[in-house]
């Protein structure tokens, strides 16, 4: 795949068209998850955020909308994307820094860094356990080469002191989140993500404090969707996730 | 505290009245939970069970009384409450054996067998981290002299092949209940319970399997009242819970 020429790329609307994001036709498409994510991060205005694996700059770019006073990072692995990112980062005229590299390994300025957040969206299946796809930059987005242990580590890592990583992911993944933050960060909480009233979550969203004491808490499920079925062409998302990807309001989830 | 004397007990009615169960005024008293983690076992009728921690033996004689086949078996470390297990299982003619003994010290016939299910409700509390109250029973009953993760590796040890281990255990336990079953049993389901439509869950039932492959998986919360206040007099359980509570019915919470 090559992402130079434009006519391999859309330009999709987010935060009801207050964002517009290129990214590639063909690949991974970025959706609600990233939304979801960057609504979730209550920072103040000056605060700084790391973001791992930014792809094309969707979560950070809609943290920029909601609070532009943020200094942004994003890393992000395939250049393609991150080219993308920094095209999306100019449109959206965001202080946001897209640096190509491998979480693993970081450059320095990064590395002897700490963010007030780190955030992530990391793939959501086991590369080495499924089957690949004829796209290898989807495949990546997607599959992930990297151990989500490594995230969560360089995640850790990287938190400054009473700082917040926040990460979306599949909900069969829990236990693996968990055992990855387990004695690096604390006062862990758990936002399980249904697409339905009363479905089971399949995904989550969950944060983890530096230095955090307090007691692993979960919160009621975030429902996407009103109703039981969908209804023909009407939007049918609940209120709090439409004044989200609609408005660029934030979720405000956390207890 | 002597338990000898009647006058020091209630014999409270649980299941509509359908099961009697005698347990010390003061001290640990047997609350819904044991009624839930019962409930939300699916055996066949002519299985084995192991309740470790049974106390005076409510999650056991209640699943008893839902399947009258099973062989049930308590282990208790305080002999007070396996005596009134003993004298409850009795009264309710039920096949329930129970054993005196530290779970870290199981007799031989138990360390030697395996079971379809092993189920328990370890205390909700690190008596490390808290205050002692000045009743030992309701201490060690509450606050646990056993770690979780000693709970959790006797349980694992003890579930025969494709068994079920299945705990109820507040939600702020859950890292540590899902890193001490970590590589032991798979299959894990996790079912939150809320103690209102929208609320926080505050505890949970989790079931894991022997051999057990699938992913890891969450269920839509457990409500246990209906309405967002207690209205006076009434009584407030869901529909499903009520079921469970009066009627003695199967939770049919897993997937």
């Amino acid at each position: 795949m090559t992402l130079a020429a434009t006519d391999a790329l859309t330009q999709d609307d987010f935060l009801g068209g207050r964002l517009k994001i290129w990214q590639p036709k063909r690949g991974y498409r970025a959706g609600v998850d990233p939304v979801l994510l960057a609504a979730s991060v209550q920072a103040r205005p000056d605060q700084t955020v790391l973001e791992l694996g930014c792809g094309v700059g969707v979560a950070s770019l809609c943290l920029a909308a909601r609070l532009p006073g943020l200094r942004l990072t994003g890393v992000e692995l395939q250049a393609d994307y991150a080219a993308l990112a920094r095209r999306n980062a100019e449109h959206a005229q965001a202080a946001f820094q897209v640096v190509t590299a491998d979480l693993r390994r970081l450059p320095p300025d990064i590395r002897q860094n700490r963010y007030d957040h780190v955030i992530m969206n990391p793939p959501y299946f086991d590369r080495m356990a499924g089957t690949g796809s004829t796209d290898p930059g989807r495949d990546i987005a997607l599959g992930g080469a990297t151990a989500l242990a490594d995230w969560l580590d360089v995640g850790a890592r990287r938190v400054g002191p009473r700082g917040y990583l926040t990460i979306i992911q599949r909900m069969e993944r829990l236990p693996e989140v968990l055992s990855g933050l387990d004695g690096r960060l604390g006062s862990i909480v758990l936002c399980p993500i249904a697409g339905r009233p009363g479905r089971a979550p399949e995904l989550f969203l969950l944060r983890a404090r530096q230095e955090g004491k307090a007691a692993f808490r979960m919160c009621s499920p975030l429902v996407m969707h009103a109703g039981q079925t969908h209804q023909g062409d009407q939007e049918s998302y609940t209120e709090k996730v439409r004044a989200v990807l609609r408005d660029g309001d934030e979720l405000g989830i956390w207890p």
